[in-house]
């Protein structure tokens, strides 16, 4: 995640006089600190301030760590997913209390201007993804979240946060970006491009709606081999060069939906290839450089192309279905440290092949 | 329009003993003539043979002249849109008769196959784009049209041939193409990149839809002069390299729609960078080589880019529309020739800037 | 209308405090009132004080006026449509300011709710249509208007204000309720029961999507003639009762969507009467009681019949028409009257037919 | 079923040099008989014969034995559903051979038509219902078959033809006129009323899209709990009258989606009474009598009421998810005859709730 039209906040204008806190710090580039930070206080009107209980590491906190995220400066607590109980909120917050337990979707949505109105949350003018980007985030013990309203969600005090943290950025990604924006349909044959766990929320949502297959497709074999296990209909090892003709072979020509989870110009180049006439891609990845589109095969097959930053929108519909025990994204975690272990879970979620790790839960509770 | 999956008929296999008739052969790239072929006749039980009273030129036509189509062979004649009488019909055909007057598709539909009963008459799995390609086309005195069941429309007598002759290719093409693809809603702000005949035709098929804003953007004055009596609300002439900071600026910040109707990567560039949030990009040129498309930027942007090979399954619609006096498909016509001079017609259109062309209607009637 | 879910504000519990305006107060059936009331002060944060100068009067006001909207109690100031000049905020409201120009919707909308969530503001759980119904309303000099931020619309200090208060309620009815709901298409056949102000805005927003054919269906010869003069293209007066015949004579078996526009079950069986197999009927009339639905002869006709309360979510696209000049609300107005001609103003609607009156603008401008 | 625009093909005009075969035989309301007839033979060219390998009963063939269906006159073989093996094609049919293993739609679609271009084949100008109803049907040794290529589809030699039986018209309907007409989406709130086979069948395929929570209601205790194993996670039994507050508490106001699976004015004005705000009510049950529709409490409701025939355009995504393993459609079947054992068949099927029989399959395989 990168976009944003907000102003960043400075990261000198810190509260301070208030009590303090642990936090995780961004330093630069490669370059992070747990260390004590000035606990946050309600700053505007639709603010919450929330005391983080679960929060769990993103793809995009690794990217911000290699330095390739040029809004977030040295300085910032970083973390855009988290769950937690209210601890204060502003004047104009009226459906969340103290003492509240809170989804914190990784979106700050105003609710009111013109991408809101169209629930394209992540364009809201006042928010988008500022949390752990330019303002505080959640990997510390305490975040404020501004345009609480339209940015929290209602949990049951004996919520399952392993579980449901998942629903602040990761699953509502595969879903819309992936899921949504591919239009999966009964009977669909769906290919997947990537296996970590982008690409595993999406393997997951997809099966909401009843595709005929879902190929998955990677060059780690332990990832491919929990496709298998979330779902997956044919598992591709990429490694060799071949996946392209397997894939067209196997698909009798291409693709319904194919669903790019990388964000590199090899994987999306697959994608291209692999498109059935009238077929869908939804790209996922975060892309760091252009990509060569091959409109002089593309530009008579009827295919669309779609990208998307995630709205979160669909997050009570999410909550829904893990309620009713038909969707458990418990299944994406693989590790658990304690919040203030959150150096050591970098670790591991950086060496993700080595340590097979899909998703690393950090947790706060007594 | 290149795609086809059908096998190329053998340009030697003509019926031997039939009439004879004058057609436009291609003879390779750069050569043509205006020659004695023989007469078609009924192959299939589902073909109709049609003589021609009406023709038209396609910009795909001078594509194939400058032999950059290679399913297009020598001997071949060319042309994919017409209006005729049909003269002969085979045993399958019973909704169309002896007499009749017919538009012809430029798609040719079969109606059975998968792609069709999805009504993607364009990736028919017998048929598609196949007259003037890939059997012998509609620049002639009589063709020979397969499927035909699902590929003609019936016509009165007394129809307006030169504005309906437009409904063969052009306007279904800009229409579908640019227009559902681009999904233009009321209150819009459109921009179409390419003012010649297809760009106009999506110009002309979008106020269907009464976007309150069309930005037309092209290299050429009278063109765009053209595009403002046909109802485009801003004209911006992209000779001097500035229109995408122009038009960034007057839409504040993008369009919701952004139609490509030239086809080369300069103006598909145009076309990524004046994007809004949400917005789409519907490409309707045909293009020669891959695009740079800037992922790094727009992965975040929730946009999409669709293909389309025209399927002609607005024609229906763009029939009643016609009749009801609420489009007018004339317009575009610039230049009448008589059938017999197809190859000063085809100097004419060659030479559109110049000329001031845009459609050029060849006509067989009395 | 007359959904709430919300609880009425007791009559006697206004601001007792207050500087005195004039208003048209209800006073029980068939009784009303221009009187001195105490004038509006904020009450909750996101409250917005509003100086009116532009209102009108809907056929709804009517309704009320025939006891028949029992939330609606005697002491109750009526109206829900208008434009003003915003003269105190709440606390809450940052995006509109003392002095600018806005213009009221007739719903009023929280944003935040499952139902806004969905766009779906009609069913706002603290809102809805709630204006000159269970709170003081419109037709007086101030008005307080609850969730301001999601409920007004910045106006242009010289914008066209006959004009425009035509967007707080009809038009935004006509066209959400009718047109989208009815799903017009270009090249559909539409039928209109109903021409009066509500049928006439189905009317000029259904020409949004190029229709091929517009019939208008009334039993009165003036209002059947203006619908010619704002696009109709044909005339069906049904005071002979030959109406259903006439229109499946004149659209070959059923229209491909039908608009009721009046609310009584004679004009709804013409409705049902007149679709074609996979036809859409959109409901706009407010119903006093059942219907009849043939079910016997529609269970296999793949028609949808659809209901709504307008959510006003249209309102900036109709800004956008209306600005750029393809949709000319002003003429729906057909007398106008200074706010404190209120009386008059409801006795000339009241008698709409004879006065050949549509909207009444109640001008409250110096 | 009842709808068809044809003429029915009269009694007597039966094929007289043919050979025998074996048929049941409709003879008036109440009586039928297993009977000899002649053999049919190609008449048109895009006729199939087909030699029945597997057929079952309707709920709607019970109807016309009850004479309730006036298109249907005495002489008629029932029946409209089947798999075969083609024993003799016309003239126009390519795409299918002798020997070839089909399952029969049980609608009869042209293709050509503008029903069958917008693929609503219920309503083809020259098919839709007419198999047992205006020309003869499949509950016999051997069918005639019109519009073969656009109305059987292949079936792999070693079929499971008592599962895929059910796609000839029951599983279409229930997801056609039940779960797409109802737009069921992922964690919604869907209610079934009728647990009879129809009902089961929109059961199963709702599904396909993830719904949170599936009510099921009938009178039927041993339906209601088929249900619960076939995915109803609430079962209502609507004996006592209670149902519908029932269902409106148990979904706080109203379910998204209600389906009515029975056809009688007593559970329409269930469905209608428990329709949230924005639901969608599909009606797939056959309707004898007119129903009392309450616009005077749903028209500011902002829900949606469809009617469908069946298209049968489902049919090849059905094909594939029974192929893939997700979709089990033999779960409908409680009994199976041989085809010769029709008559014993029609009792069991007409004393369903005694003899707990849902789908009756009859075989005339070796």
């Amino acid at each position: 995640m990168s976009q944003t039209t907000t102003v960043a906040e400075p990261i000198a204008a810190r509260d301070a006089a208030a009590d303090t806190m642990m936090a995780l710090v961004y330093g630069g580039a490669g370059k992070r600190a747990w260390q004590s930070m000035p606990r946050p206080l309600i700053r505007e009107p639709g603010d919450a301030v929330i005391r983080i209980t679960t929060s769990t590491i993103c793809g995009t906190d690794l990217h911000i760590m290699k330095g390739d995220v040029p809004t977030v400066t040295p300085g910032r607590i970083l973390g855009h997913e988290g769950i937690g109980i209210i601890e204060a909120v502003g004047a104009q917050v009226s459906t969340f209390a103290v003492g509240d337990k809170v989804l914190i979707s990784c979106i700050s949505a105003c609710g009111r201007c013109d991408a809101c109105r169209k629930a394209m949350y992540s364009h809201c003018r006042s928010g988008g993804w500022i949390l752990g980007n330019t303002i505080d985030g959640t990997q510390a013990e305490y975040v404020r979240t501004p345009h609480a309203e339209t940015s929290l969600y209602h949990l049951s005090a004996d919520a399952d946060e392993d579980a449901l943290v998942m629903l602040s950025d990761i699953l509502p990604t595969g879903f819309e970006c992936g899921v949504l924006n591919g239009k999966v349909e009964p009977g669909d044959t769906v290919a997947i491009v990537g296996a970590g766990p982008i690409g595993l929320a999406a393997l997951l949502t997809a099966q909401f709606y009843s595709p005929a297959a879902i190929l998955m497709v990677d060059v780690d074999a332990n990832r491919l081999e929990v496709a298998r296990q979330l779902g997956a209909t044919t598992l591709i090892n990429s490694a060799d060069g071949t996946a392209v003709d397997q894939i067209l072979a196997i698909t009798n020509g291409g693709a319904d939906v194919v669903i790019e989870a990388v964000g590199v110009p090899a994987t999306f180049d697959i994608c291209q290839s692999i498109l059935a006439p009238g077929g869908r891609l939804a790209n996922i990845g975060v892309h760091g450089k252009p990509v060569e589109l091959h409109l002089e095969k593309l530009w008579d097959r009827n295919v669309s192309i779609t990208t998307r930053l995630v709205d979160t929108a669909a997050i009570p519909m999410l909550l829904k279905l893990v309620q009713s025990g038909k969707l458990k994204p418990g299944q994406l975690v693989t590790h658990r440290f304690p919040l203030s272990d959150v150096m050591k879970a970098y670790d591991t979620f950086g060496n993700a092949a080595k340590e097979r790790a899909l998703k690393v839960v950090l947790s706060n509770r007594e």
